[in-house]
């Protein structure tokens, strides 16, 4: 697939980008409660990480709750725009959408979003989520959102 | 419009369909995590309240974080799914979508999610979800999802 | 559902949207190609009926395609924020998605679309598409969209 | 991103599973009515070619109907799980989302639609679609479904 073999080189226009992602992680407190962690920041590409435990589970025992991978996804896909828009411009996502493809397990899981489309007025981005088993990994959601500059 | 002007009255097939919800929720770690509380339950009905706290909050001072959102709306979607399967059959979220409409604030969000469509393979929900502000309620996020029997 | 329950009455800011809306409508050839029909248009709220014939069917006999399904809700989502906007503004198609909910047989379908929050950026609508089959009508897709004004 | 970069390649388990496609696509009249044309087909990837003509135009003049491209897209990902079902069972489309990114002009849009993850159940699949001026390819929307086998 054309779009999915060839990843973008976005610019970001505001030089200082990762203090801005990292500062917006920072101040996040959702991701905090939930214990997520904030990994690579590159320009239109934003990693989340979640040490996997007890409190994450659905009501199926050893399943993380999809509402969580949501979380982290949703939370990336909106940081990936965030790292692209202009320093005084704010960003909020209008909506997002996820597919949960198999039962996410094991110890860790992790998000990678990537903007697709990054706009003045919507940016768009796509996110993949990973869980990690015994140093093997399997993907376990894939998700896309449109983010709003305000 | 027609379809939202009369909801279905669903009948359950599981006589003890609101305690195996209520089961199911107080089993889930993730809504004890974020201190969602389990609301009124029916036939292909689910609500989910969430007291509002600075735990909950975005990068954005006094907006709830939307993957918060997120995830009452997608766990009310597939425990009113639940809530019309056999007693012998579980459920899972095939995917979801929400579209976040406005900020929320206020001291408390709610979720109400309701079978569009029940099946023996796939449940197709959707839901509203609002915040409640100084006795006034504002709609703030609409969700769909697809939920399939295990 | 109280959203469900309470569709809201919006106000049109272009007195003359009924005739912004045909004129939009009738300009557009991919209806004309389908032989979808404009039906009511209110405030926020459009309709599009298809008369089904040998020509919207899928691969399997008897069977409308989703994607004219889609086609239609798509479109009415669209037109129902663009009886919204003012005069001078016009409106493109964000994003939507789409639930099919059971095979779409019989003579007719049509779609019902009403928006759900408008808005001077991003207007957000729901749709069902329902087919209508001897004197009987089926809710056979549900559809959610966000438009943005130009 | 790691899924994005590397496509994975499937097995189809009918081996028929090119001819199962094109019959299938043959015997879909709304592929016809638009004038869509099957590209390339492989285990887990269908390609369909829209030649752009004024009947798929939407109100703004010469920019495509957004349905359009969404009606090629949801085909292809259809199609796409299609060739990894085995012989005797059939799919449809559960649902599917798209986000339009740019307006679609020029002679050609194609789609190519490569399955996420395939399932006795559910298959997952997403798509990019382009269109083609003077030469040049544009990515013009990006799509993601579930597919239900039968």
């Amino acid at each position: 697939m054309t779009a999915a073999a060839a990843p973008r080189a976005w610019k970001a226009t505001n030089p200082e980008f990762r203090e801005r992602v990292r500062g917006a992680f920072d101040a996040n407190r959702a991701m905090a409660l939930i214990g997520a962690v904030l990994g690579e920041v590159g320009p239109g590409l934003v990693e989340i990480r979640l040490p996997i435990s007890e409190m994450h589970m659905s009501h199926i025992p050893g399943v993380v709750h999809g509402g969580t991978l949501g979380m982290i996804a949703d939370s990336a896909l909106g940081f990936a725009a965030l790292s692209l828009v202009p320093a005084e411009t704010n960003g909020v996502t209008a909506e997002y959408k996820i597919n949960l493809l198999a039962a996410a397990v094991g110890h860790e899981a992790y998000t990678r979003a990537e903007v697709v489309r990054p706009g003045t007025k919507l940016t768009v981005a796509r996110a993949d989520v990973w869980d990690v088993r015994e140093g093997e990994e399997k993907l376990v959601a894939i998700a896309l959102a449109t983010l709003v500059a305000l």
